[in-house]
């Protein structure tokens, strides 16, 4: 197996079966998972041995196919009764991920539309269908990394935060695949991860891809922008978004906004990447953007299990937070990149989008 | 043993021992070391079992004067070969602490300028020595914390970062003096606590001693400053400095540049605090200030001795940074709160120490 190009979630043609990096494992273990069973997969969703939204769906998908192979009957009524159930089982595994649902309902509308043929060949266009989703997502990367990349030049220093990168997609992610697409033609920058404090998806997830894809990679605590961005390091900071508002305000993996006003204080410019998906033009402006808290454990036993803090100590552990339009340079989509004022420009980018689309 | 008045140094006058708080240990291990053997004092020094220049220095002459008890010869020249070699020994615990050796060399000088009285004697001088040391340092903080106060009023929120607290010294702290303070006189602030990446000094010591004091006591990860910030929770950012260049930038632990940078862009005043000992006028401005790197390792394997992070990972670790002196709202030291421009104002600090000592 080639680790120096492993994908996050791969169908094994040959073998029927979905691979899968074990994320639960990383950094310093690399095992893949080798799986066709249902309840299998719906646990690997379940335990996060998959994450990120795009992976999730596309492994999700590729689950319904195995699935719809292993459902040995000749009538359409009972196949899809079978292929139905497992469909909805498998869309429990994380029932607030939009992007498992949107998945699976491609590809049972792909069945309910296709009743009139031979199951055989419904299984070969499910299997069409599930590679289609896995394509789409990775074009969609490309896309963003193509425009990512005419904001910086070889050589360039970046710091990104969190992990919004290919092992959260298809290939090549959101603010990391610029650099990924640059790998791939010989380009060379210089990567700076913050850790991610609580749950280090820096210092565990994107140093691990970036260093598989052979990167120059660089961890710091992320209290140690500031020293780095003032040491003249750092070209351009890349972030991905859970959420963008109409305005351009940003919701992302907690410091996020702090980053946004180091980069502001340096005159570095921050760019925010996501996949129109992400931008809801409901949302007016980040304040209506509710943040969410997690459990304080998170922080006081750190890593293993072992307090760190005092018992009695009040804990605040918000999971995100909201970076306000002003400090973003640009917002890398698919459809284009969208600059300030934010209202005009992403109305723009949705145009664009329904043109194509 | 009332933990909630806990002293990181004492002298048990009564049983002639030495009382640390093993910090190395906190926060889940409250752990008090009664010493009197100079080769266990020696050792806690070395193995950071007592921390902070101050505390380090009181404990060295609380050692130096438990060894003078211990020498039981008559005749001066005797007794001060045996004394030097003492001193000389606990000042090798940690050779490049200079509190531990001017304090050491005042615990000497005591000797040497009274060596014409009994020994007994001799050692009775020593002991006021030692604990006039204390006294002092406790002064100093206290006066510290005296013009701290004057800067918040109660009900404040303060964030903070690293440790800079009374167990860095003999009570009260730097720039935790004005929440002790404060506290002894029944005022209640809200205290954000930084944890203080990598050796999170903010979640295990900051947070231990103002809980144990009955501050309300809030522990967040570095990066979620921004975010308490933004929330309207925070009045002012009081920190620690480890050195001051003559034109106020300030170099103390890492993060504490980012830090200034996000007050200075939600609006909310900085305060550094030290003891004028901490500021070097030889030193022109922070760029002279050489930044020590760390051992990749405190990053890399958390605080469990396990990696979380790749093996080819590069690491960048400062152990400290530069805060910029036009961020810098005053600082605070045991003379007055120097005020912008600094050059001026620390010049007027140093006149005041010169003509009051």
């Amino acid at each position: 197996m080639d680790i120096l190009k492993f994908e996050s979630v791969a169908l094994d043609e040959d073998k029927n079966l979905l691979r899968l990096l074990d994320q639960t494992k990383l950094p310093c273990e690399i095992e893949f998972l080798e799986l066709q069973d249902i309840h299998d997969i719906w646990n690997a969703i379940y335990k996060l041995q998959v994450r990120g939204a795009p992976a999730i769906g596309i492994a999700a998908a590729f689950g319904s196919y195995l699935a719809a192979l292993n459902i040995d009957v000749n009538d359409f009524e009972s196949f899809f009764e079978k292929f139905h159930a497992a469909k909805e089982y498998l869309n429990s595994a994380r029932p607030t991920a939009v992007n498992l649902s949107w998945a699976l309902n491609r590809m049972e509308k792909i069945a309910l539309d296709n009743r009139e043929i031979e199951i055989s060949e419904i299984k070969t266009l499910l299997k069409n269908e599930a590679i289609k989703i896995k394509d789409e997502d990775t074009q969609m990367c490309r896309k963003i990394g193509e425009l990512g990349l005419t904001l910086i030049k070889d050589g360039d220093g970046i710091l990104t935060h969190c992990n919004a990168g290919q092992l959260a997609t298809s290939k090549y992610g959101t603010a990391l695949a610029p650099i990924h697409l640059g790998r791939e033609r010989g380009m060379n920058f210089h990567v700076y991860c913050d850790e991610t404090r609580p749950l280090l998806q820096g210092a565990r997830l994107s140093t691990f891809e970036l260093i598989a894809d052979g990167v120059d990679t660089t961890l710091i605590c992320d209290n140690m922008a500031s020293q780095v961005m003032k040491n003249g390091w750092v070209n351009a900071v890349f972030v991905g978004a859970d959420r963008i508002a109409a305005n351009g305000d940003s919701c992302n993996k907690i410091g996020t906004s702090g980053l946004a006003i180091l980069a502001q204080y340096y005159k570095i410019p921050f760019y925010v990447f996501a996949p129109t998906s992400s931008i809801d033009m409901n949302i007016k402006n980040g304040a209506d953007i509710t943040i969410e808290e997690r459990p304080s454990e998170e922080i006081t036993e750190m890593w293993y299990k072992k307090r760190m803090a005092p018992e009695k100590v009040k804990v605040y552990n918000p999971a995100f937070d909201v970076v306000s339009n002003e400090l973003i340079a640009g917002i890398v989509t698919e459809y284009g990149i969208a600059r300030p004022p934010y209202s005009e420009s992403l109305r723009e980018i949705f145009e664009r989008k329904n043109t194509n689309g």
